[in-house]
């Protein structure tokens, strides 16, 4: 089981702040962008309308800050630079990704349900915020990805079918994670049932994943690595 | 490249109610439920309020229309049994299945990400008419699925991987459909460049699904079914 720690409380920011913020989200992930009201915020946090105004200049300031605390509270830049300088094979590199995404999600699913919905359906904010968290934020993460999957699987860094492996890589992950637990329960009960399963779901994702790669290098006629999961 | 038929209109349905349909959908798909207005679906469809309301009864009720007509669009039940009941081996009745998959939501984009976003944040519209889609139009599919998978996999029915190996078949699937391509595009750029790109998308998408069953195999220590894409 996955132990899950509070994100850590920014230094810079006010404890009424840092409230507003944690209890929209909670808010936001559930209703979404548009049915969420800044009444019903106010009210949940127990503050007043002028103190969303005075520390985010309102309900779309307040979704922005979000936008980009969600993004940090998935991989953080540093995370991932740390297991890439790290003496890990790139297999347990790969592994290391895969851990750490899940986790974080497992921990943080509002975050991440927010983030993600986004990329399937943007509002104007998110058209807002996309260049810099793209450029400035996203590009690093994928560059890292990208390098260490070339090294895992032997495939130049240019090679098309490294995009297609990090997508494999994430696409079930987050599938997983951002389904309507009561619509996903219905179609796959076995994989919604929750907490005590979070160790098998990560290694469902681990399996899944290099099986794939293994797929994609053997119908380009390319050498297997070796890869085993039984120390996990 | 996949060939593209438009969907069979109904003959029950009276021509403005299809037109109607076919309209909204566009707008729904791009802006969700909530951000379109009756309005615009009427001024796009060169139709007034009153046969909107005279169809469907509002615009809730065009909503539900439409879930249903998206669930139906994507993978048809008789197409299922069809694949069901023909005499291909069970390797190739699960590639007919992605075949079919990807194909349906590659030519009916609006509808497949009407549904599936549906089912990451259900709308109230959504909720009224679940368990009917559930019990009635999904559940027959993934039943029929499930034993396809079984066959192939050697695994009994009602093993838990089952479950899962069904969710790896859809949900990289499902995940690249629904990404906003701007967004997506960004990420994954060899990914998103289009149309001539589907057949080889269709492949990856086997070849990940079945490399992932092996893998999953491999990991019970069970017997791996022998598989090749080389007719493909």
């Amino acid at each position: 089981m996955v132990e899950c720690t509070a994100p850590a409380t920014r230094a810079d920011g006010d404890a009424t702040k840092e409230h507003i913020l944690d209890v929209a989200s909670l808010i936001f992930a559930e209703k979404g962008f548009d049915r969420t009201t800044s009444k019903e915020i106010c009210e949940a946090a127990g503050v007043n309308t002028a103190s969303i105004n005075y520390h985010f200049g309102g309900k779309s300031g307040l979704y922005k800050a979000l936008l980009y605390r969600s993004h940090e509270l998935l991989i953080e830049t540093k995370v991932l630079i740390k297991i890439d300088e790290s003496a890990m094979s790139p297999f347990e590199k790969l592994s290391a990704i895969i851990e750490s995404f899940v986790e974080r999600a497992l921990c943080n699913p509002r975050f991440f349900r927010i983030f993600i919905r986004e990329s399937i359906l943007p509002s104007p904010e998110f058209n807002e915020v996309m260049h810099d968290v793209m450029a400035n934020r996203v590009s690093p993460k994928i560059e890292i990805t990208r390098r260490i999957v070339a090294d895992y699987s032997g495939l130049p860094e240019d090679h098309r079918s490294i995009d297609r492996i990090i997508f494999n890589l994430s696409a079930p992950n987050i599938m997983y994670l951002i389904m309507d637990h009561s619509v996903a329960g219905e179609i796959y009960p076995t994989l919604y049932n929750a907490r005590a399963e979070q160790k098998e779901i990560i290694r469902h994702m681990k399996l899944t994943t290099f099986g794939a790669i293994d797929a994609i290098l053997r119908d380009l006629n390319r050498p297997l690595p070796k890869w085993s999961l039984t120390a996990n």
